[in-house]
């Protein structure tokens, strides 16, 4: 047996033994060698054959880090949607679900928002006291509805990091990827035109269509996968399709991401039927593995592709700064801004900017992503070791939010409701769907810090799923 | 001759002759009965006297201020309504203003903003700082759609003030009074339904009525004694109407404010006939007298009033903080809330709510008020002065818009190009009409601070508008 292969088995009943837990950091190359005597490069040979069986992972300049167990049952099947005709949405738990958004007497196991503790929250917090004392009067004064200059500059440059080199006069600077979504769909739609989104998808989504009077048509978005492009092509193909609002990076809930080649192939078909692609590219920062996926953007020739995102999940969620890249749009996204909030609050602005020129945003985002991947671990884990054996739970590979199919039928409704009377938030499937599929389906935010009342939390979670079963 | 008549003939010769000039303070009684050696009681009714011939006006707290000279035709002319069917709205003018607005190279005599130097804004920097310091994790993580509860009891407080008893939990906060507008068209109205406005209004509420599909019905608001109560009643027995959306209060562009049988009226009978009333009152803090005219709320017993505010004309524009008051639509805006931006940023309203704990928000508004009157009046008799013969200008009672009726048929499409090529911004009166009414009108904006460079904007405009009578 070679050297590595005995390492190999030595750290492999580490962990099957929980002596390394999951989520947990393996020891260092180097450590590693000096404390089994052998060479790094044997180290590294046994960290790459744990890697190959799924039991760690590599995360960008942090080392290698136990994952959770792989699930008995691949981690989520397939969507099977009801219908492929342009449908009004009706669904009633869209409206619903406010109530629960709003308690502040949960554990909020359904928060899809990174603690404060993980974002760089002492740094934004002088640079918007700096932005304050620096220039009062712009601080104070009303902006321009397309937001401060100095910002937008500095998103065209984070955009150029992505591959994608875009004019800082095409930014449109918004409250959060929500009101750059709205706003797009409020310039390119009118009430009962059609526009295609993923199921699952984010609910906020369906509710912004829905608020709109559009009608939706649906592509199934596969966990590992993402968006299925062969279904896209025959919709689009089929249906008279005003626009696509698509999550290709880490959609939220599944946490796929789709591939280059998939995502060439989306803006080609939406391009092909004049269909306007605006993309949610809120998660876009947070693959764990600190390769940022491309935005759909990056394969746009025909300036079609209306990509969103915002500071919400990666810098301060509460200073409410996102953008709209507007592409050709860009004037009627800004009438649209013109004609509902005017302008965006401009110290928030201000703070970003200079936050953004001052500080090292790279760093930050890597320790958010490190904790990020390291969450999804530890809470993958405790799931699959507190629900009944058939659990399937999603392994993504970016952004904070874990898709749950529950086992032998239990309802995510009635999982929700018995969590909900016991003080514990989570978000039913069939929230993320037009006409309340996924059934079956629960949606968690792993964004929190760590904490036994985390683990208590998921182990109620649990218990309740078990007691449904077997009733 | 009495000795107050002979005191009263003395100072208008003085104002006659320019000594005294328009916006500016008269002495103080006291100081008048030392110079004149007169006792106070007559320089009371010398006052009196000019008061009741327009030459002066009493201004809250702060004694007699000079007025511009009273125009040789009324201030401006009942506005012909060209059509009393509901139109969906066709003036192109609409899109073409954001041009304008968004230029910075302007004199912005079109501006209705108060200069930062007339607002508290060093007080509002100094809580901003103390917001951020006092409680970071509230200022940087999301706060609730609502909005923060310290804020809303704030704004009920101030509203107890002006004789209305709210429950802080119908407050919804929003980015400026526009959203809170928008917010509430949404919540309220599908697109083609009709929605009833004033003419002239501001042409940000036409451009968001456009932007959701919705068709308009008319009534005139008159100079001076504001919104046609006759004319409102004979077009809701017409036709089916959904909502109105009306600025009782300093409407902007004509300055008018409605009085309280006027509101009285105008609440019974949008409550008659299930009419859903928005008002903005916006303006409604700025009266010049100091006298705060009651919102329509105030006379709503069914709770079908809603009430829009902002305070980017009182405290801080860029901080884009607004409000609507929901009456029994609160849950159906805070959900249209929810569906765009989500939240408004949690800072800027720390800051608002700390700032109306601790300063004396009252003392800065009297400030503000008088500046804003004694504007108003130096800007209407450099008008005067410098516009040809037979303009009309309207002489509000609050809020920061003047309203021109250009003498012989001088368009005001034409002056506002003129000036534009000098660099002089201004608005024509046809953006605040349904269909491009008020042709010879233009609408200036005097919150500025007077300067010498506004006083030879307004020669030059002045100068263009007689050059195009010629031509």
């Amino acid at each position: 047996m070679p050297l590595y292969e005995n390492l190999a088995t030595r750290l492999r009943g580490q962990i099957r033994r929980g002596v390394l837990r999951p989520g947990e950091r393996m020891p260092s190359l180097r450590g590693l060698g000096r404390q089994e005597r052998v060479s790094v490069a044997t180290a590294v040979e046994a960290y790459l054959q744990l890697e190959r069986e799924g039991l760690v992972e590599a995360r960008e300049r942090s080392g290698y880090y136990v994952r959770a167990p792989t699930a008995p049952v691949p981690a989520t099947r397939a969507i099977r949607l009801q219908s492929r005709v342009p449908q009004t949405l009706r669904n009633p738990a869209l409206l619903g679900v406010l109530d629960v958004l709003l308690r502040e007497d949960l554990l909020p196991l359904h928060v899809a928002t990174p603690a404060l503790e993980l974002l760089p929250s002492a740094a934004i917090a002088s640079a918007t006291i700096r932005a304050m004392r620096r220039a009062p009067q712009s601080a104070l004064d009303y902006g321009t509805p397309q937001g401060s200059r100095e910002l937008r500059v500095q998103i065209a440059k984070r955009y150029l990091r992505a591959g994608v080199d875009i004019d800082p006069d095409e930014v449109v600077i918004t409250a959060g990827a929500m009101e750059a979504i709205s706003l797009a769909l409020r310039s390119v739609t009118r009430s009962g035109d059609v526009v295609l989104l993923e199921t699952p998808t984010y609910y906020g989504l369906l509710q912004a269509v829905a608020a709109l009077g559009l009608r939706v048509i649906e592509v199934p978005n596969h966990a590992g996968s993402g968006i299925d492009v062969a279904c896209l092509r025959t919709l689009l193909a089929r249906h008279a399709v005003r626009a696509a609002v698509l999550v290709p990076n880490f959609n939220n809930p599944v946490g796929s991401c789709s591939n280059d080649a998939d995502k060439r192939a989306i803006v080609a078909a939406c391009a092909a039927h004049g269909v306007v692609l605006i993309e949610d590219d809120l998660y876009g920062e947070l693959a764990y593995s600190g390769e940022r996926p491309a935005p759909l953007r990056r394969f746009d020739a025909g300036g079609s592709v209306i990509t969103c995102g915002s500071f919400s999940k990666t810098l301060a969620p509460g200073l409410r700064i996102g953008w709209a890249l507007g592409a050709q749009r860009t004037p009627d996204i800004v009438r649209a801004k013109c004609f509902s909030t005017i302008a965006t609050a401009m110290l928030p602005q201000l703070a970003i900017a200079d936050y953004l020129a001052r500080h090292d945003f790279d760093r930050a985002l890597r320790r958010l992503r490190r904790e990020l991947a390291t969450n999804a671990q530890r809470w993958r884990a405790a799931i699959l070791h507190h629900f009944p054996d058939g659990t399937r739970v999603s392994d993504p590979a970016g952004g904070m939010t874990l898709w749950l199919e529950l086992a032998d039928g239990i309802e995510g409704q009635a999982l929700f409701e018995a969590a909900l009377a016991r003080g514990i938030g989570s978000l039913p499937g069939h929230l993320f769907s037009t006409r309340g599929d996924c059934r079956n389906h629960l949606r968690l935010g792993c964004g929190l810090r760590w904490s036994a009342d985390i683990d208590a939390g998921l182990r109620e979670l649990g218990r309740l799923a078990t007691k449904l079963r077997g009733s």
